[in-house]
C-alpha cells in the first residue's frame, strides 16, 4: 500500500443557476480529482473543492505523498490539521466554503485523507466506513435541497444541459421542485435554501413546503437577516421548523454574537427553533464560544472542509457530548464526494439528521464514477459490498472534465459575479439583506 | 480477517503493597488477556482489567464475536460506548478504577477494540497506531510512578516476589525509589501517588523529588484532601507543582465542585497550580459540567475504560479544542496493556504529558509477553517495527498466571480490606481525610 504515484484532476461540471445569498452559481462548479496509486496499481479516490488553488495544494504535497504507505501518510501530514484546532476565526460568513484561506490544510488533508483510506479499502476489499471502525448504519439518509433557480440547466455552449428542474422563483415553482426530486430519490427530509427572496415569500415557501410534503423542513437563508427578521421568521414559523417537527433554521443571521441573540430571544417567548450552522461555526475552535451562548443547537459537518473524516468523527463525538445535534453540509459534488459522505456518515453514530446533498443538481453527463451515477433509493445512499469507497473512476468521463475545466473561463467559484453579470450589473452581497 | 475463536484468560500477577488513599494493594493483581483468533490463525490481543466480572462480560459477548470481522465488529458493537456518552454518573471517588458498573461496558468494548485492531494490525503488517490513521510519534513517553509501599515484592508462598524497591514511608524512601526507577527505566517525569501521609509529610516529599531530580513532578493524592488542605497543598508547592514547572495537582479532592473550589480559589490568590483528575472527570458527561467550572486543567484519559482508542482520541480532541492538557492514567498490568497504551499515545496528536505506568511494579516473572517485558528507555517505549500491537503471547506465562489466578483467594480489586487485614482492622476510606 504504498503510494507510487499521484494523478491530480482538475475538472469542471455543468451547474444550474442556483440563487442563495451568496449570490448565483456559475454555469460550471468546478472539482478536483485526486488519484492515489499503490505500488500493487490499486487507485485511492478523493474529490474535493475545484480550481486553480486546491490543485496547487494537492500538487505541493507530492513529495510527501510519493513512497508513502497509505496507512501512514494521514499520521506523518497531521500538522496539515493541528493548527487548526484552535485559535482561527474561520468564518464562512463571506466566503463560500472552500475559498476561505485559512481551512485550506484541512481541506487537502481531508482529500488526500479520503483517497489514502479508499486505497486501503480497496486493497483489503473492506468498505471505507469500516476502516473507520464504527460503522453503524448500512444506508444513509439524505435530503432534498432545493433552490431558487433561474432558467437553465448549468453548461455553456455545447456543454448547455437539459434544465430538468426549470425555473423556481415562486413557493409554488420550488414545491414543484421538490415533487421532481422525491418522485425521483424518495427523499424524506428538506432542506431549502433560502436567503433569496423577500422572507414572506419565503415563509409562504416553508408553509407550502410543509403542507404539501409532511416532512421535516429545514431552512437556510446564509446569514441573509437581521437579528430581528430572523426571529420573526422563527416566530412565524415556530411550528413549522420547531424542535418537534425534525426541521431547524440553519444560519439565519451571521456571528456566533448574532445566532445567540436569536436563540435565546426565540426561547424567551417559549418558541424552540433549533439553530444549525455552517456559516457562524465552521471550526473546532468556534465550539468553545458558541456552544456556552446557545448560539447553535446543530453543527453541519463536512469532511471535506473539517479535516476529514476522523475529525468528522471527533467533531460528531463533542456534539453527542454537548447535547448539540450534527448534520451534514454539501457543495456542489460529483460520485465520489457523495461515497465519500455515505461512508462517513455510516461510521458517524451521533448524526441526528438526515445530510445534505447538491447530487441531484449535478448529472449523468459530468459523472466521474463508472458506471454511472451513485444510486439514492428511498432517500439513501447504501455502502455498498466493495472495498473503499465502493467507486472506481471512468477515465474517459475525467478526460471530457479537464477538457471543460481547460476551456471554460472560471478558476474559482464566484457567485458574487455571477448575479452581476445574468441578474443584476450593480448586485453585491449585503449582510444582513432583510 | 473473521474471528472464528475468542480465548478469555482470567491471571494473577504479584502485585508490591502499594498505598494510596484507597487502601493497600493486593499481594496479587488481576488481569485479564482477551484473544481473538482468525480463521488464518493470526491471534489479536487485548489486556484489561481482571477478576470474575470482566471475564464474563467479554464471555457473554462471545456469540457477537465469534464469525464476526475484526474490521465490522467495532462498529456493529457501538451500542455498548453509545449509552455512556451522556448522563451518566461515574466518578470514581469512591471506586477503584475497573470496578465501577456503570462504565462495564466502555470496559468491555475497549477490550475487544484494542485485540480487533492487533489481529487486523498483524494480518497487514502495520503497527496499531498507524491503523488509528494518526500516528504522530515514535516513542511514547512515560513518567516513573512512585508510590509509599510497605516491605515486601507481592505475591504469596511460593510466588513471593523479591522486594525489588524495598520498603518505602518517608521523603527519603520515596526519593530512593524513585533514584532506583530512573536509573533502571531513564524515566524524564514524575508521578507521585499521594493521599497516604500527613500532607506535610508528603509536601516535604514533593520538595526532596524536585530537589533530587529537577524533572516536572505530578501530585495525586486520590481525593484524599478537604478544599482547604487541597489549597494550602497547592499554595505551599506553588512553584514545585506550578504550571511553568511542568507538574500538576491531581485529584487532591473530590468531585468537580470541589475540584472547581480549589482551582478558583488558589487562582484568586494568583497561583496556577493546574488541576488534573481521573476520579472526579472519568466519563464524556462530565466534560460539560467540568470545563465551564474550571474543575480540571488537564483530563487523565485511558483507553480501558474511556471505551477504547477511538474514544481516548476523540477525548484528546475535545480536550485540544477547549484548551485542556491530556495525560493518561494507568493500573497495575503487564506488556500487552504496556504496548496498547503506547499505541495509543503515538496516535494521539494531543498528549501534553509523560503517560503514567504501573509496569515497574510488575516483573519480568509474570510477564505474558512472549520475549519478556517491553522495554523503556530514556523513558520512553518505541513503537515497534511490527504489526499490531507489537507483542505476542507466551502460552507457558499464561498458563502460569491462570494457575496462579486459581491458586490466589482474590476475585476483584479491594484496597479497603486489604489494608484491614494487614495495616490497620479498624481501617476504613474516608474522604477527605485531611
Amino acid at each position: 500500500m504504498r503510494i507510487t504515484d499521484v494523478r491530480i484532476h482538475k475538472i469542471a461540471i455543468a451547474d444550474p443557476p442556483l440563487r442563495s445569498s451568496y449570490g448565483l452559481h456559475q454555469p460550471y462548479a468546478l472539482r478536483t480529482i485526486l488519484e492515489l496509486q499503490s505500488e500493487d496499481g490499486i487507485v485511492g479516490l478523493a474529490e474535493t473543492y475545484g480550481g486553480e488553488a486546491p490543485a496547487a495544494a494537492l500538487e505541493a504535497l507530492k513529495p510527501r505523498l510519493i513512497g508513502a504507505h497509505a496507512l501512514k501518510v494521514t499520521g506523518a501530514l497531521m500538522d496539515l490539521v493541528q493548527g487548526s484546532g484552535s485559535g482561527d476565526a474561520r468564518s464562512q460568513t463571506m466566503l463560500v466554503p472552500g475559498e476561505n484561506p485559512l481551512d485550506a490544510n484541512p481541506r487537502t488533508y481531508a482529500a488526500v485523507e479520503t483517497a489514502c483510506l479508499d486505497l486501503v479499502g480497496k486493497s483489503l476489499g473492506v468498505p471505507l466506513c469500516d476502516l473507520l471502525g464504527t460503522r453503524v448504519r448500512d444506508a444513509v439518509p439524505f435530503s432534498a435541497y432545493p433552490f431558487y433557480k433561474h432558467a437553465g440547466g448549468g453548461g455553456e455552449g455545447d456543454d448547455a444541459r437539459e434544465d430538468e428542474y426549470g425555473e423556481a422563483l415562486s413557493p409554488e415553482g420550488l414545491v414543484s421542485q421538490v415533487r421532481q426530486m422525491i418522485a425521483r430519490y424518495g427523499f424524506k427530509d428538506i432542506k431549502f435554501k433560502a436567503g433569496v427572496l423577500d422572507p414572506e415569500v419565503e415563509i409562504e415557501t416553508v408553509r407550502q413546503l410543509r403542507r404539501e410534503f409532511q416532512m421535516p423542513v429545514r431552512m437556510d437563508p446564509n446569514s441573509a437577516w437581521t437579528v430581528e427578521t430572523s426571529m420573526n421568521v422563527g416566530r412565524t414559523l415556530r411550528e413549522e421548523l420547531g424542535a418537534d417537527s425534525g426541521g431547524y433554521l440553519e444560519d439565519p443571521t451571521a456571528s456566533i454574537d448574532g445566532m445567540a441573540a436569536v436563540r435565546t430571544g426565540l426561547l424567551s417567548e417559549g418558541i424552540d427553533v433549533p439553530l444549525a450552522s455552517n456559516v457562524a461555526v465552521t471550526c473546532f475552535a468556534d465550539l468553545p464560544e458558541a456552544f456556552p451562548k446557545d448560539a447553535v443547537q446543530i453543527v453541519l459537518c463536512d469532511h471535506h472542509y473539517w479535516g476529514g473524516m476522523r475529525l468528522v468523527q471527533q467533531l460528531a463525538k463533542i456534539c453527542q457530548t454537548w447535547g448539540i445535534g450534527l448534520s451534514m453540509h454539501s457543495n456542489s459534488h460529483l460520485g465520489i464526494s457523495m461515497m465519500a459522505m455515505a461512508q462517513v456518515a455510516a461510521a458517524t453514530p451521533h448524526l441526528t439528521y438526515a445530510c445534505d446533498t447538491h447530487y441531484p443538481w449535478s448529472q449523468l453527463k459530468d459523472e466521474v464514477v463508472a458506471g454511472g451515477r451513485v444510486p439514492i433509493v428511498d432517500g439513501c445512499v447504501r455502502i455498498p459490498e466493495r472495498g473503499g469507497l465502493g467507486v472506481e473512476l471512468d477515465h474517459d468521463q475525467v478526460a471530457r472534465g479537464r477538457e471543460r475545466y481547460a476551456k471554460c473561463p472560471y478558476r474559482k467559484r464566484d457567485d458574487e459575479a455571477e448575479m452581476r453579470k445574468h441578474v443584476d450589473p450593480t448586485w453585491r452581497r449585503i449582510l444582513p439583506r432583510w
